[in-house]
């Protein structure tokens, strides 16, 4: 879910992101006038490409004027390493000509105050990029910006230990997005039954027999969202609110950031593996995107598609051939049509490059196994499933992949994505293997929306798909050789409290009344979800409710929200809290309209619900498994999955990229 | 935090908790008219003691009318291993004569209508209770009771695999109480400094090299309090709400329900170990008694003190001999008067045991490690560490355990008290070591205030102690010895969500504009309590906050609370958040004066927030931690310490108790 952003406002979003930092920091991972990026404190795996950008800032006015506002075009840059003598940037990365000077100006507010005053701070800044570098040797290496005659910036950075064998033919990384602990207590509650306090059944990811903890937030605020917490995860280098695949620099440009190679690209360099992406999202939306696309700005979503097909065109970069296996909503950025790139037709350029194109569930069960795979089944975000299994009347939207005026119903879900995946990459990977992300999105959309019971549905569909995804594996006979891991980019702060009487809460008359139909403690009672009920049966076998819509339903809330209307059921079509009116968000009357009215605790602007602090679960299984417990970082997580596949080398490898262009052997840059 | 309940009440909210179940069950154990104690699904320990009741209901009204309310008093029950021959209860277990028949009447409410119309449902109740059983070989049992000629309700018993070797010589177990990984975050976020998205320092919980999850719900609700929590971690054997270390019965007495065996009942009887609990709770509180006490009903705290010291008095049962340390609160149970059981000093009664007593830090610095060792601090909770660090002048209240009227300023904190029990466990264990509970309950207590600030610097008191006890370890050589568990019995949903500019919301006149100081994602910036502040020093250390009252606070919240008044900062004195009229809660107009009005999410008579549903972390160092990963029942976390102690055994042992009477090796039960 996109914070505070849309499309129209790409510029201004750019600006207001850097300026408007809770202490409202000129430059989040800058607090002198000369800026190292990446910053002081980053870990590199050995041989992984990055950029690097130098910035030195002159602010105009405000608390921090210096200099008249002249940024010193004359600065200096060294690197050495473990203490050794300091080199040149261009001499240490053997870099012919030095880069050009860049300059630009950005602004920013300094408080709340000085955004009510509209009294922005001016800043002019001098920068140089150096692009495409690596780091082969482990160890401690200090760079140093030298700059207005005397002032001196140093960043240290850390290059951990080679790990060139791969232990882990394949990798599944299963993403719940927003999912947090709380929730998949709650989920285990609406689908498993217990019996005098032990549970019959249990959640798929309850028999993972590793579990640790990764702290999600950005490089410049404690709370992330889904696009720099995405590439964290996938590159080792956490990132700013909203940019993925690059530090955040404050050029306006949000193309010309410094980039970092993601896993994917690596895989392909080194080993020739194949690749894929599953997601209930729209394709380029910021999990799957950041797998391949690097951009200052998720909502570039046309761009950051051209780039997983062809590559980073505006600066030379490791490319990956595309995905291997390409699944989920997003027609919008394939349609030719302004949602496109270059109002191109990106079903068109998929298939130029030898991709099959599937439309619908039917087509994808068919597509070969043996050619890459592109599957886009609808506009934007796939129905979430309990839309699809309980209430499919909500399908009937105009909603068709080719624009069409007419409803997608022919959908697949996460599970039938995922196994496909599965199967094409398998065939594809041969004995290099396969890496795919499957994305379970709507946890964090539907909990945005505080539509609880959809958000749970879709995290029951989440570890359904990884139950199918382990009996796959064991069918294929590669589960020993492929690493499972189930985590999160990012948490809510959702939790059940007890259940409400719904036949109770509507008899009341006034909104306290309805209040008292909760029952906390001992009064919660049992899930009622398991029990079957006379009449009603949706199907879904034995891992979802029997009843989505019982008299005692979980009460459950969040600990931040705008106003809006409780009572707790499920709705009948997905959950909108909220009108606007002025800019202002207030209770939408026709949601839960026989609920008790909430007011909120959040800024008045928010619609929505808004992502938390807490760490979120990292469950793991097969090779490597042995390392994910305990407590870490979420760049920790890339770390584990890149050394379990052996990426971490000591020097400049392409062979696999070579292979997959049928090249044999590469020789030097792709 | 004892859940709608006072001393006043007893009988009527024995009577009330079986009856206001959240479906309004009869007996939440028992859905059919026969009832088997302990029920269907349940674990046991080989040679594990405990009580079995059988009860069979006859409802007068209602809509289980039955049989003109007359029970069945010739019920009979047997019992059949792994579908074996089935055996009566008194041949099975070689008891000599046939208990004698019980009889009593209970009421309930089918649900909140028929108690808004007062209407209650009469059951009349006939019983049997067989006392002080054991089972020693493992398997599957299966217990059938006949009644009503022809109805049978049977209950499966699974006894665990046998475990008699010792691997761990000591056990800490470190209990959270109401501890989530939400707060965990949220705690780390307020000590320890990010650079550009890298801790420098880190939570010694973060140093544990084994995380697991553990499930925490009730027997018969999905919301749990402290009494049964702790009674499952203790026991393996999940209870009732307010219900500790038997299974809950129908019987107006809340001292004759069915019991079950502790872990340091167990661990004195097998090996004679030392045992002890700390915690910053009045010592008869839920989480510490639970060791030691055996009742329906928690808030009988005098008789639950009077059985920690001299056993179970109604009937026979395994004595413990006392804790050999046992510090906290709650003076009002041991000074003489209306507090203490039968209005006694049980300091006296501690002394007359050999006990050490100390009424202060200074004292119980000083008190010998080879004595027994009682020590009451203050009447009742102990302050906690923000008012004993930063707000000292909230210590000025009558508070002396004495029962003097002056303050009790001489405090110390979790640290001190663990760190001396410790000394006396090592002392007084010997080679047969010790068994130590120690809890910060005031993060649970906080929580309920939904005084965060509060809470979180209690978890940071949690975490200093655990990292200050693994230094004592290793000092007394002992760490590689010992098992290390950190846990927590139940949550609260709380989660942060951004941050909040104090000084811009003060500035705001109406209560829409204050919410708009709030920054969320990006706008929530870094945590500004690790940057000093000018002025302020506290002098608490390295692991704690530099600064608890910056400009821009952690803005958090939980999912369920009620009405009150919000500005995220910290409060000078403890959080009061509502105010009561005619029974209902209402905004304290006192509490946060500054902030904006929010209405609350929970039953209009609920003063405080309330427990949550979330699983909740388990981290674990030392012998047998790898038994601690993955997703498990709180059960289970009782029958992992249980085995790394060597507690299954297949046959009756009470060599340890007879050790530490000085009798050399023990012949048959104590």
């Amino acid at each position: 879910m996109l914070p505070r952003l849309d499309l129209a406002a790409v510029w201004l979003a750019a600006t207001a992101s850097v300026a408007s930092a809770q202490t409202y920091r000129r430059f989040g991972t800058c607090p002198s006038l000369g800026c190292v990026i990446p910053p002081d404190q980053q870990d590199f795996l050995p041989g992984q490409e990055f950029d690097i950008r130098f910035e030195v800032h002159a602010p105009k006015n405000g608390s921090e004027a210096f200099n008249n506002g002249v940024p010193d075009e004359k600065f200096t840059a060294t690197i050495s390493k473990d203490g050794g003598r300091p080199r040149s940037i261009a001499d240490f990365f053997k870099i012919r000509s030095e880069p050009s000077l860049e300059k630009w100006t950005f602004s920013w507010f300094e408080d709340l105050f000085a955004e009510d005053a509209k009294t922005p701070s001016v800043v002019n800044v001098a920068s140089k990029a150096y692009r495409r570098v690596a780091l082969y040797e482990p160890g401690t290496y200090t760079v140093t910006l030298n700059y207005f005659s005397g002032k001196k910036t140093t960043a240290e950075w850390t290059v951990r230990p080679l790990a060139t064998k791969k232990k882990a033919k394949n990798v599944i990384f299963f993403i719940g997005d927003g999912m947090t602990t709380n929730m998949i207590t709650a989920a285990r509650l609406l689908a498993h039954k217990t019996v005098n306090g032990k549970y019959q059944t249990l959640l798929s990811l309850d028999d993972f027999p590793v579990l640790g903890h990764q702290m999600t937030h950005s490089i410049d605020t404690f709370i992330t969202d889904s696009a720099n917490s995405a590439s964290a995860l996938y590159t080792g280098h956490k990132s700013t609110v909203n940019a993925l695949g690059v530090y955040a620099d404050t050029s306006p440009d949000p193309q010309d950031d410094p980039k970092v190679e993601t896993i994917v690209e690596m895989l392909f360099r080194i080993w020739g593996s194949a690749w894929g992406a599953v997601s209930t999202a729209f394709i380029a939306d910021a999990t799957p995107i950041a797998l391949s696309g690097h951009s200052r700005l998720r909502s570039q979503y046309g761009v950051l598609i051209d780039q997983t097909l062809n590559g980073v065109q505006n600066y030379s970069w490791t490319k990956t051939d595309g995905p291997d296996a390409y699944f989920g909503g997003g027609a919008d950025q394939f349609i030719a049509g302004p949602g496109s790139y270059q109002g191109k037709d990106y079903y068109a350029e998929f298939a130029k490059k030898g991709y099959s194109v599937s439309l619908n569930k039917t087509s994808l069960l068919s597509a070969p196994n043996d050619k890459k795979a592109l599957g886009i089944f609808c506009k934007n975000n796939l129905p979430v499933w309990i839309d699809r299994h309980i209430f499919p009347e909500n399908l009937e939207i105009n909603n068709d992949p080719t624009g069409a005026a007419k409803p997608a119903k022919d959908l697949p879900g996460l599970k039938e994505m995922t196994l496909k995946a599965v199967d094409i990459l398998h065939n594809r990977g041969g004995k290099e293997g396969f890496f795919l992300m499957s994305e379970a999105a709507s946890i964090d959309k539907q909990m945005h929306a505080l539509d609880y019971d959809r958000a749970l549905g879709d995290l029951l569909e989440l570890d359904d798909t990884v139950r199918a995804t382990i009996e796959k594996l064991k069918k294929l006979r590669i589960l020993d050789d492929t690493l499972i891991v189930v985590s999160a980019d990012h948490g809510h702060g959702f939790d059940v409290f007890g259940s409400s009487d719904t036949k109770y809460a509507e008899a009341q008359e006034d909104e306290r009344s309805k209040r008292n139909a909760i029952g906390v403690y001992q009064n919660s009672g049992l899930s009622q979800y398991t029990e079957p009920k006379p009449g009603v049966s949706y199907g879904t076998g034995a891992n979802f409710p029997m009843n989505w819509d019982p008299r005692y339903v979980l009460a459950a809330g969040v600990g931040a929200a705008p106003d809006r209307r409780e009572d707790f059921g499920i709705g009948a079509t997905p959950r909108a809290p909220t009108t606007s009116r002025g800019g202002e968000a207030y209770v939408n009357d026709k949601d839960r309209p026989n609920g008790f009215v909430v007011n909120g605790t959040l800024p008045t602007s928010e619609s929505q619900g808004v992502h938390s602090l807490t760490d979120v679960p990292v469950y793991a299984w097969g090779p490597c498994q042995e390392t994910f417990g305990g407590t870490y970082s979420n760049i920790d997580v890339f770390y584990k999955i890149a050394n379990c596949l052996g990426l971490a080398h000591g020097r400049n490898v392409t062979e696999g990229a070579g292979k997959r262009h049928g090249k044999g052997k590469g020789k030097g840059r792709d």
